[in-house]
Parts: structure tokens; C-alpha cells; sequence
């Protein structure tokens, strides 16, 4: 079994400048629970990044900033309309329903994104008091399936879901890697194309820890410093996940990585395109490929590489590249998986 | 505005070694959610200190830890018996209620310990389907008011907790310190002492952060893994939570910083023992000194010093001693407050 | 507007013996909470219908049953698989989420009916800490599309249950018209065909107010009386809603107003039957009709008559029968449907 | 034993004309939850009695009418201020907690009422984060124990709420006791004494079931039909709930039975009077008696008489009177006080 691999862009360690903050910031006394002075340059930081209105309340994971942030945008009664494939719908042990109280309107799609043709379905029953209404429309970018949203796309969402008094939330686990595979900074793929909050991803962008909530509105989010205590997302010693976020997002640096990992995405992508017996799924637009092998080639190839099965039922793999995987990562997994599927064939 | 002080045990930083620990991690990729040899070798050592059914969970703050633990332990229709200065109770921000749904029974105390005696009175009420069951007793050691049950006391709400069908949690954010105080190992104090399972602090014995729920009984807490995934205590990289606990726990480590924390205060309230005007209102067991000053000479002090106001309608402070308060910040403070509480005299 | 109509069985008063018995449980003093004797005697009319190991815990509304019976089968972690079209998941306002903190994983069917075949997908993820577990399938009987399960279709859904170790839970808001449509007793669609727990509907079956949660196996539903009281479904002048189910369950009255309300449906449906430009959707089995009428027609008949359009998007309409639907009310129904299409053709 | 007893206000019988009303709501269809002419009706009567701006939720019971209100008063964060005593925090199986998700902030009184220097120490640390927020304060009109608040004294809890922005609920289980024992209409005690919400109850004043959450402020309440419906308390044929309304606030009917019930109570007081070993321990204000007897009397007594041991420690016993209790019940079980306590001695 090889030690790296590509089974999630969470296998990877975190940036040297992020340990190395967190080491520069251990030096004595300083407030706990965000009265610091990383925590207050981190929010600075958000700012230049997503605009003069918006806060940031950081968190420890993802599961817990996307319930901090819906249950700031809900009310008791609302529904989130979400992918089927979605992180919150899938990947967090019913968080959203049992802590946030929260049911999902999920939506089956072909590539893990929503259009306004697909939500409009779940647009009904407005005022009908035995059904949730729907409040949020919430969408992963990048998606759990590797593709990317457009600007024009979050909009058109975004618009949509104003237009009927919904509010559109961004799960940007993965966000980085949306904004460096279309080139734009990040406030064009969220402020900028009307998403009202989004949950910011820190951990799978190189830092050892640490998640972010950020409002994009001011009139957003009344109570969301009790919710996100509530919801045990409050890091007493704030400083240490600030100062992570302070040197990730210091200019440009949260796009290298996530670039370099799209870019290996893609490398891979390359590298197998044409294999026979191969079959890339889904567009490869972020830092993920998804893959149908020939049976059993999937089998032996986890026997020397780390990588996860996504779909039992058709054998659909998923392989996720992150910040430090390498040209040499791929191009030997790369030649592995052309010689297993030949071998197979 | 001294940058030392004595609001909390995490206004300090990490020891050297943690933020060592954790540079060391990183180091190519790893599993995630715990399938790491870091992870493996921190629960090692929490069954080191803790007895060989010692299952550790780790988790990212006291609040979380507190009510993963608590789920586990639960019914949906228990109650936790806890006092009324519990963590639990004052300063989760009503997550046990809302993320838990757990409702607690709190007990007024003198010194921020439960006793028999105290909880005697909550023990009622059995197979009533009106009343929420007791189910858990919940201390905190040491308490929240810095003093320290015994062995032999926890043992006697052990025993009781027990003979009624209950289990026993300890809080323990700071359990380190209490064991420090007594000169018993951790086990003496939990596991052989009768405890059910605990929350155990990293965070204020100098972790940059983390903290664990560890269960000491091997029939305890069926689904632990999805309350932790689900109640948001999961970190992807756990290597990196695993690294700071596994030097931690490396031998007396933990003791070490506990050990000095309580002298300091153990100092700070000699040095003050005395002085007109102050009263020192709870035992100094661990690292907190409470004391009652003259009206208006704590507000003078906080000009210059960091600290807590306990309790507005009485004017009680609190004041923290930390891993890395020294001898010369104990000296600092306590001639200021001599010297505040003669000139407001 | 005719004050008859075909919208809800829940639109017909009570059956007029039911009425009679709450006159005649209104004598003198009687232990509040179900202490009393007419709860003593419907407890056993249910273990009369459903087996001496049925256990009956009334309860106020169908949501609060299937919420009752769903929280006393499930762990926290747990999911129910259910049909998208189940009034869990479309008409309780998200009480099973907000309320019972379980997430449902819904399952797309043609006619409102689980099979192996739609579960099978869903039964995946065990032990997985990021997934909520499959605990419950959960299944309408009669269905909300008007459709009855078998014997034999019970039966193979309980087994595949079971060798998965999940349970079986019907939501029989109207079971007493899928007996009837059968023609079997209770206990063959539930207790003999491997149900596990049911709710079983009173108010759609003739009652002015009343449900119950009835567990069928001896060794589930551990602490459900708290859990009844604590989902605030335990009435205190239980008599009153005992002596409803006392007569409902006497003999077979259960089935006759259920039996009646499928002939009418059945009549309903006969009289429609052939005429151009009106489609009935779905098998006419118990007590409901579904049919597509040309555009406009269903809100012309809306005018005279009260019931609900089912799909806005495609004009889908539904109506009820009751137990006190005449066969007057059918024909004269019949008629304006048939001449109100016909001008509109 | 008795069959008629002291137990509890709810082993009472409903009313006659109460469940006449029901057999004549039994006419024919009528549209469900609550769209139909008794509800108007009913409503229309809530109106009559507590304001023009009065808006009438009925529901259940009385732990679902209490937390149908305090979820649609309290935000996420909210604590309820509550006496100990509260049926909210000893009698509803922690469904404030589990359902609501609200910390109840409990305070001990001597007689079951707050007073603004009771509630004075809770209304502390606003604005922090860790601690849930005071939202509500919530007084039960008559209490737990007997005792009736004065017009001014709810005013006096009202201004102290508003003034730190907090709103007054009323737990009126019992509130037509105390508006009969003083002698005044139902909105002076609550609309023009500055109440913002209360639960009415119906059961406990002659009805078969049923209770009812009022709004008093037209500002308040957001999405409360949803929260009703999302609680489990929207009840189907909701005419057979109004209809009973209707007739209990026809005029002051629903004065009679409560204003009877203080008088046998206050008759059963009178006739203890003096009796050596005897000591009443509450003012006997609405239709409660607490009493202290010497050892072992109670215990006799309830061998003949259905009642309550309120506190086993103290051995205080708890005597309630119904609007069907008679003169004869209450001299009767005197006789039987006196002649079992003179023995006892």
C-alpha cells in the first residue's frame, strides 16, 4: 500500500506557512473564544476576500459550519433544499435533522449541481402549515462530484431563490478549488453572484484545522454567535485556528494549492483518457475524478493505492488530488491503473 | 493593560512540545477521521492512564466533548444531575438542551461539588412517565469553583450513582489539575474510583486545542461514533489532534503544567492571605483563587490586569493560574492587589 | 359549494356509537393518564385485533403517533426508509426531523408502495460514522396514493428488514381500509405478517379524536411511556379517548365504516370509469381515487365540490371517500364529473 | 376507596353541555384543521375574553400548549425563567428541553410565584455567548401550588420582562381559577396586565380535551401554525376541540365550574381548620389545599380517598378540588381528616 494516495483531499497534511503560524502564534497570554488579535486580522481577511459586509465565525469542521450556518439562516420551520449527493445529505451522520432540526428537500441530479429547473419542484406548498417550508437553497461548490459552478449558474440560483424569499447558502468545503478552476477571486462566486452564506473550507485547503462560517449580508444571522457556541463550534483558544486563516488567506495563497490540486485532477484525467475499459464520469473541473473501471480492476488497485469506492452498485471510484499531491502521485498511479485495467481486460 | 493575566487557564498557549508534536504530523498523508497511527497511539496512552477498557474519543472542545459524552451515556428521557456551577449548566450556552435535549437537574452547593447528600434529593420520581428519569450524575474535577472531590468522594457518588442505576460523568476539563492536587494518578480518580466515563481536557493543560470523551467501561456507549460524527466533534485530520494528545499523555507530562498551574495559585493566594479587606471565598485546591475584594478595587485592578468578575452581586473574582504563569506574574499581581486593596481602604 | 365533499377522510364527523361512548365515559371520577378502566378495556380490544403481545399507547394525532413509534424503535443515529410520498415526509412539517431527530431516506415509488426491490439501494453504510444508519423502513398502509400492500408484500418487506436488523413500522392512519380491502383481520397485515410497530388511525376511522402507537413484539419501546409524554401525546382524560377505540374495536366495527368507504371509493371510480379525457392514476383499493381530468375541469368541480389537487404540476387530483360518504354523494359527484369534463372537452 | 377522590382537577368529568356540543358538532362534513364554523366561532370567543388581537391556537394538552408557546415566543437561544414548580420543568418529561430545545432557568419560591426580586438574578449576562439568553418569563396563573397571582402583580412581572426585553407567558392551565378567586375577566389578568402569551387550559375547567395557546400581541408568533403542526398539536377534526371551546367561554360559563372548585376548596380549608396535627402550608386561593398531617395519616387516608403525597420528604400531601366536587365529597373527606388525625395522635 502506497502512503500517499488519492482517497480524500483531507489524506494530505497542511501547509508549512499554516504550522508555522500556529507556531509563531503560541506566544503568551492572549484572550480566549476570538477577543485576539489573530482572530480580529482573520476577519480582516475575510473581508478583503468577500467584501466589506461580511463576517466570519470560525469553526472546527464542516459538518459543523454547514449546521451553524443554516440554523442561522432558518427558522424553525424551514426546509433546505440541497443535491441528493450533498455533504449535508450524505456525509454527516444527520447532523442537519437532529442538531439543526432541519429537513432536506434533496434533489437527484446528473453532476451534483442544482439548476433553477431542478429546484423549481420543491417551490410548492408556500403557507401550508403540514409541510416545511422552504427556506435555503444550499449547494456545494465545488460539488461532491468534482464539477464547478459557474458564476452566471450561482446567480441564476441565487436569484431564484430571492425570488422566493429563499436564501441561497454555498457549502465551500471546496471552494478554493471552484474559484482557481474558473480564475476568479472568490468574492465573484459568492458576494458578488447574490449567495447570502456560505461555509468556507480550511481543512481541505491545506490548514491542520479549522472551517469557517461567513455572512455575506448584513441583516443575516441574528444569534449566530450563541448558535455557533450552541452548536459546540467555539474554539477557546481562537487564536490558533485564526492565525491558520490568517496565512491561508494572506493574497493568494489559498488558490495555489487548491490550483495545483485541480491541475493534478486534471493530469489524471489526461493521463487515463482513452484507456479502454476506463470511463470518466463526471466532468473534471475541480479537484476530483470519478471513474467507472472494468470489474475487479478497481479491487486491485486498492490494494496498492488508497482511493474509495463512491457507487457499490455501478463501481464508480472516486480520486481526489490535493494540495501536495504530486506530478510523480499521478503519473505512477496513473500507469497503474492503464496496466491493471489491460492485465483485466 | 498587563498582556499576562488571570482570566483563564486558555488565555495560555501550547506547550512546546504540542506545537512540536504537531509540526512533526505533518508529514505526508495519513488517514482521515482517525484511521492513523497517531490516533492509534494516543488511544494507547489514554488506556495507559485510564486501564485497558478505556476507550478515547477524541473530540474538539469542552462543550462538545461534555455532550458527546453525555449522549452516550443517555436515555431520551434522562436528566443529569449536576451542580448548579457545572460547565454543563452556565457556559454551553444550553447545548446539552438543545443539541442534547437532556434535561438537567441542577443542585445548589457551597463549593461547586456535589455530594450523596445533595443529590439525594433528585433521586426521586422513578417510573413516573411525567418527571425525566435521573440517569447521570455529572461532576466537574476539578470544579468549576477550583476545589477537588477526593478519591473516597467520588467513589461515595459512584457508589450511590450506581446503586440507583445511574452512571457517573466527570467533566473533566481540568482532571489533570485535580490529580496533580491529590498526587494520584488519573485512574485512581476515575476509572478505579467508580467513574462511568469522562470528558478529559486538553485544551487548558496546554493543548493548542482538543479534548476527549473516554469511556471506561466496555459495556458504555453503544454508537459513540455516530454521536461524536454527529453531535460535529469529528475532525477530518485527526492525526493532528491525535499528535498533541499522544505527547500529552507521554508519561507525567500532563502533570507537569497542571502541577505548576495549582502552585501558582497555591502562591497567589498565600501571597494575598492576610491582607485586610481580602477574603478568599473557596478552598485552593487546584488553580483557581475566588476571592471578595473591597467595592471598587477590582474594577481598578482590571485597568491593569486581566480577570473575571464571578459574581456581580457579591463582587467575587476569579483569578487563573495557567501552565505558564510564573512565579514573577503570581509576585506582579499579588503586590498590586495588595497595594489597590490598601490605597481603596 | 356542496357542504359534502371527497377531500379528506378527516372531513367526516365521528360514527354516531362513538359519540355515545364518550357521553357514557363521562361518569363521575376516574383516574387521569390511562389509570382508569376504559383504557384497561381498550388496551385489551387492541390485544384482542393484534396478538396478547400488542401493547396500545393512545395518542392525539397521527403525527404524534408515528412520531411516538419511530422515536421508541430508533437509536439517535438512526434512519427511516420511507416512501417519498409518506405523510412522515410530506405532511407533518417536519416533526420527524425537528422532533424525533431522524433523517428519512426517501424512496421515489410509482404507487406509494416500498418493495425490496426500492429498499434494497437504501440498505448501505453500515458502520459507516459519516452515515446515519438504516434503522426503521417505514410504509403507509393503505398507502397515501390509495394503494394496499398484501400479505405477502408486508411479509417480504419485514424479512428483508429483519435480516438486515431494522424493523418494520406501518403507519396505519388507515389500516382498518387495507383489512378491509383484504379481507383479513388486523393481526394478518401486522403482528403475523412481521410488523414490528404500528400507528394505527382512529380519527379517518369514524373516532371525533384519538390514534395509538401499538407495539407488537414484548421486547421494543423501551421507556415509550416517557417517550409518549415527553412527544406531549399523553391525554390526561384518557378515558375519553379509550372509550372511542373500546367501541371502534368492538367486533368488527372497525371494518365497516373502513369497508363502506372503499366501496364508495370503488363505486367512485366505476362511474368514472370510461369516460374520455379522464384518467384514474392509480389502483383504486381503499378509499381514494386519483385521477388527471382535463385542464380546468378539476377547478370547475372545485366550485361545487371540495377536494384537493394532488400535483399541480400535472393536474393529478384526489379524492377521499369516508365512512360516511353516501351513495348519492358518489353519484351526484359522478355526474358533475362526468358532464363538467364532457363540456370542457 | 373512593370513587371520588382529591387526586386531581383532570379525574373530573367534562362538563355536559361540553360534551353535548361535541354530539352536535357531529354534523355532517366539515373542513379539517381547524377551516370550519366552530373554530371561527371558538375563536371569535377567545376574542371575546382576552382582546381584539387575540389569536387562538388550540391544541392537546397542556405540555403542548406550553411548548407551542414558548417555541413560538423563545428564539434558538432563549432560557424560559420559570419557578421550580412549574409544570414545565416537573411535570412535561423534559419536552421543553427535548422538543423546544429550551434551558429552563428554574427559581425557588416559597409559594409556587415569581416576584421581580426572584427573577432579578437571572436577568444576567445579556450579550454572552456562552450563556442562553433570558427570552421569556414564565409563570403558571393559578400555580402549581394553589396560589393566584394579583393583576398587579403579573403587571409588576410584565414591566420588569419588557423592560430588559423579555416577554410574559402564562401557563393558564389553571387560569379561569385564578380569574374566578379574583374576581375579575380573563383579559385583565393577562392582555391589560401586560401577559404577551398564555396557554389556556380546557381540560381542567370541564372539557373532554383540549387546550389552546393565545397571543395576546399582534406583533408576536411568527410561523406559530407551523410550530403548532411541526409539536404534533394540529388536530384533524379540529371542530370537535372548538365546539367545546365554544360553549366553556360562552359568557362566563367558564367562571362557574372554576369559581365552585375554589369554593369546595376553600370549604375543605375552613373545615380543617384548628385541627390539632394539621397545618395548611399554602394560601388556599384557587382549588388547591396543601397540607402537612401527622405521620402515617396520610397514608391512612389514602386508603379511602384518591390524592397525592406532594413532597415525600416533608410528607405535605396536595387536595384539589374540581368543578364536579360537592359539598358532600369535601365533608366527607374532612369527617375523615379529622377522625384519622385524632387517632393518629
Amino acid at each position: 500500500m502506497s502512503e500517499r494516495g488519492f482517497a480524500s483531499d483531507n489524506y494530505a497534511g497542511a501547509l508549512p506557512e499554516v504550522v508555522e503560524a500556529i507556531a509563531a502564534a503560541n506566544a503568551g497570554h492572549a484572550p480566549a473564544y476570538g477577543d485576539d488579535e489573530w482572530t480580529a486580522r482573520a476577519e480582516e481577511r475575510f473581508r478583503e476576500h468577500f467584501g466589506r459586509d461580511a463576517r466570519a465565525f470560525l469553526a472546527f469542521n464542516g459538518t459543523g459550519a454547514n449546521v451553524v450556518a443554516l440554523r442561522a439562516l432558518a427558522q424553525p420551520w424551514s426546509a433546505v433544499i440541497c443535491p441528493e449527493t450533498a455533504h449535508l445529505n450524505v456525509d454527516e451522520c444527520g447532523a442537519p435533522e437532529r442538531v439543526g432540526g432541519l429537513k432536506l428537500l434533496t434533489v437527484a441530479t446528473p453532476d451534483g449541481k442544482l439548476t433553477p429547473e431542478l429546484v423549481e419542484p420543491r417551490l410548492v406548498r408556500f403557507g401550508e402549515e403540514h409541510a416545511v417550508q422552504p427556506g435555503i437553497v444550499s449547494i456545494s461548490q465545488a460539488s461532491e462530484l468534482g464539477t464547478v459552478y459557474s458564476v452566471d449558474e450561482v446567480r441564476a440560483l441565487a436569484d431564484q431563490a430571492h425570488a422566493h424569499g429563499l436564501l441561497l447558502h454555498v457549502d465551500g468545503a471546496r471552494l478554493a478549488n471552484a474559484a482557481a478552476a474558473l480564475d476568479v477571486p472568490l468574492r465573484a462566486l459568492t458576494t458578488d453572484a447574490g449567495v447570502d452564506a456560505l461555509s468556507f473550507g480550511g481543512t481541505k485547503n491545506g490548514l491542520v484545522i479549522g472551517e469557517a462560517v461567513v455572512l455575506l449580508r448584513p441583516d443575516l444571522g441574528e444569534g449566530i454567535a450563541y448558535l455557533r457556541k450552541q452548536s459546540m463550534q467555539l474554539a477557546s483558544k481562537m487564536r490558533f485556528l485564526a492565525a491558520q486563516f490568517e496565512v491561508l488567506l494572506q493574497g493568494d495563497r489559498w488558490r495555489h494549492g487548491a490550483a495545483h490540486a485541480n491541475a493534478m485532477a486534471a493530469r489524471l484525467a489526461d493521463a487515463i483518457a482513452g484507456t479502454p475499459g476506463v470511463r470518466v464520469t463526471q466532468r473534471v473541473e475541480a479537484n476530483a475524478v470519478f471513474a467507472v473501471l472494468p470489474p475487479r480492476a478497481a479491487e486491485q488497485l486498492q490494494r496498492r493505492w488508497r482511493f474509495y469506492v463512491w457507487d457499490d452498485s455501478t463501481g464508480e471510484v472516486r480520486w481526489m488530488c490535493s494540495w501536495d499531491t504530486t506530478p510523480e502521485d499521478v503519473d505512477g498511479f496513473a500507469a497503474d491503473i492503464r496496466s491493471t485495467v489491460a492485465s483485466a481486460a
